[in-house]
C-alpha cells in the first residue's frame, strides 16, 4: 500500500486572486509581514500495490483529475505502507 | 524573508466528502488501486523578516484564518531566503 501525497500550485505566471485577498486579509488583521500568499491544493491518496508502476499511475492521475496542467503544476512525494 | 509552507488538512475524524468524490471519480476511471482520498489545502507564504518569532506569527495566522482549528489541522515548514 503506499501513500502518496500530492501537491498541486498554480503556475508562477498565473494571477492567483484568491492568494492575493488572503494577503489582504492579513495585512488587514495587522500581519503585515505577510507579503504574498499563494493557495493550492493538498491532496493525500491511499493506493494499493498493483501491477502498474506507481509513478505512472500518479502522474496519469494528476493530469486527468486532479490538477489542470495548463495553468497548474504537480509535485507528488510516495510513502510505501506495510498493510496491518 | 521567509517562505512559508503551510499544510492544512482535515482531522481524521472528519468526514470528507470531496475525497470521498474524487474515490469515486478516479474508480470510475479505472484507477481501482486508489482506495481512499483526503482534500486539504497548500498555501505559500512569503514573509518578511519583523520583530517577532515567525512560528509565533504563523500559528497566530494558521488558527485565525487559514485553518479551522475545530475540524482541521495544521502543519508547516520554514524556509529562510536570502533577499536578492
Amino acid at each position: 500500500m503506499y501513500k502518496v501525497k500530492v501537491f498541486v500550485t498554480l503556475r508562477e505566471s498565473v494571477l492567483d486572486p484568491q492568494g492575493k485577498a488572503v494577503t489582504h486579509s492579513l495585512n488587514a488583521l495587522n500581519y503585515k509581514e505577510v507579503t504574498d500568499v499563494r493557495i493550492g491544493k493538498y491532496m493525500e491518496l491511499t493506493v494499493e500495490k498493483s501491477e502498474r508502476n506507481i509513478d505512472e499511475v500518479i502522474n496519469e492521475i494528476c493530469t486527468s483529475l486532479l490538477a489542470n496542467p495548463v495553468i497548474e503544476d504537480y509535485r507528488y512525494e510516495v510513502e510505501e505502507c506495510v498493510a496491518q
